[in-house]
């Protein structure tokens, strides 16, 4: 396969099952990138995500621009070599984290004007300069600059948004001039059916390889997001890519792909395991609750990671009572191990063409509190 | 072997090279014991631990009997189980945190009454309470129940003190009935050599398989110990194991082991690496400094370590200024790497009678600022 090449395996109603070729080898669809804001997936080496099958993962434009900016990466090899990390790297644009963690922003056709949240300096950056710095940190998919237009706005505040991400949108492809590298754009337009397809029909009217959905975990309540998936999703270009920004807990994916989504990253799985809780195969699990005090079995007696193998719920609820480091550990493998699996099975499922006994099994599964 | 059999394989002057069975497997003397605080290595797996080299590790009778309590650990199946451990474990007596940690002691012939440092609760450990707490831990190496007396003392303190410690002693071996565990004396006595020389008369008179130098990391300069065990330390047993508790530095190492001692547990390795300072054999590094920010080169370009063999100095400092937890771990393992490196290459050194030149050689390089 050529890089940027998108290849449907097999379908059961709207969910697919598919392969896409990178500069950095090839991935399966439906896929999960687990989130390397800063250089790192919080607590993994990247050995230990190969381990667990991940087969690409994200990093953060807007972090890694500020500390220790993309000048420095490129200099010393690029963002793969910086890390460790020789399979695909997708960056988001930054667009995201200006809206939402910078300060005092000024928005202007030109692009963005922002202070730093870690050390107040002024920043600008323009879809011009979010394509220099994804292909500074030499990402092998790069995602255009848009605006994320906040929960809720006006039908006129959405409409003149996603009409400037557009607009954006045609400068990222002229400036992104990297041969190897595959610019995705970025669907936006809120909430309603009708303003989020107007926008779909500008994004995928420029020619590229990949197509993303934007916009949502802005705050708004998450069955509008799967109503709208669910209308809208099977609409985009059938030959390309689908990438829905951000999302989710395990019922996100799941409803996800049965919309027709294809690529998945969030933080929630490495920043819930931090705090102590645990997806499971019987459901979400609080380790530091009292009754795990003297539990001797595993976490979730259905997974095969390296923590459920080798540790008691109650060592796992004594390491996150003493704060232990090891805690972070040991949660963050078993709840990558789980997301992955997931989607692991999710490929399996379309392939099998058990997709919906999989997905309602899942999701009877995910309600359940052990 | 049988366990508790230690046999002296090799010496050079007074530095030795020795072997001692425990329950859990034998272990090769010189050696360093990571330790393992709250049942965690800080940061590392134990396998990690087992690939990096190390043979046994140590684990704190305080910080566990206050959490998550020996009971706990015991009807899970010991402190081996618990922590997925299979080789030896040293445990000591308490008595050290006891001291440094504690609020509010009182010191009676009966023991020490004392308010946990955690939440003030009211405890009471006694030479009996400690054996009692050790072996439900299921320790290979039990350590004594000692006063730990502070620096400076006078010498009327320090007699007491003493004295009191070899009646603990005796109290300990009484209540320590555990067959397949080996109960270490400690002696006391100050930093001068006539009351040292008295205390371990007094502890080695009670035949045990194994004998300690305690006291030490308490304020005094550390000049002060190196002159003393360099005049002590080779007149303890010399068909016995000689543990120096909580000692030190690299620096310290090579020269403990040069005046004769064997056995070695410090937190320094594991702790100064999570503040970003690493040994090499180039001398010490602080990795936030501002000149390894563009520094493609390993840490160490003589370490084999996996964080040397795969990762910048820039990247390090990146990931340290960040406060990412794979700073604490990259900064871990190649600190533990090089601590035990240190000692294969003592034993080494004695072994091929070159422990001088060796010794000399280690001493100029730690002297050095890279």
């Amino acid at each position: 396969m050529q890089v940027g090449e998108f290849k449907v395996l097999n379908e059961y109603k709207k969910a697919r099952n598919a392969v896409l070729m990178t500069a950095h080898g090839q991935i399966e669809t439906p896929i999960f990138m687990p989130v390397g804001t800063k250089a790192t997936v919080k607590t993994m080496l990247p050995e230990e995500l190969t381990d667990i099958g991940f087969q690409i993962l994200l990093g953060n434009t807007y972090h890694l621009h500020i500390r220790p900016g993309e000048k420095l990466i490129k200099e010393l090899g690029g963002l793969h070599k910086f890390m460790n990390w020789d399979k695909p790297i997708l960056t988001d644009s930054g667009g995201f984290q200006v809206f939402s963690l910078s300060k005092l922003r000024t928005l202007t056709e030109e692009g963005v004007t922002f202070r730093s949240h870690i050390d107040g300096a002024k920043l600008f950056i323009s879809p011009e300069k979010s394509m220099e710095i994804q292909m500074d940190l030499g990402a092998d998919i790069i995602m255009a600059f848009d605006e994320c237009i906040p929960y809720p706005a006006t039908p006129e505040q959405i409409d003149e948004s996603s009409n400037m991400t557009h607009r954006w949108l045609k400068r990222c492809q002229q400036a992104m001039t990297k041969k190897d590298s595959l610019l995705f754009g970025i669907v936006q337009g809120g909430l309603e059916e009708k303003s989020r397809l107007k926008s779909m029909d500008q994004i995928c009217s420029v020619d590229l390889p990949g197509y993303a959905m934007g916009g949502f975990s802005v705050g708004e309540p998450i069955h509008l997001m799967h109503q709208l998936l669910e209308k809208v999703a099977y609409k985009m270009p059938v030959n390309k890519p689908r990438y829905l920004m951000g999302v989710g807990t395990p019922t996100d994916l799941i409803l996800a792909i049965d919309s027709g989504m294809d690529m998945f990253d969030c933080v929630i799985p490495t920043r819930v395991a931090r705090n102590g809780t645990l997806y499971t195969w019987q459901g979400k699990v609080t380790i530091k609750q009292a009754k795990y005090r003297t539990d001797p079995n595993p976490l979730d007696p259905e997974c095969d990671c390296y923590t459920c193998k080798n540790y008691s719920k109650a060592y796992l609820r004594h390491l996150f009572n003493t704060g232990e480091i090891l805690s972070s550990r040991l949660n963050t493998i078993h709840n990558l191990y789980f997301y992955n699996k997931l989607i692991e099975r999710s490929r399996e499922a379309i392939r099998n063409g058990i997709w919906d006994e999989f997905k309602d099994d899942c999701l009877e599964r995910f309600s359940r509190r052990p």
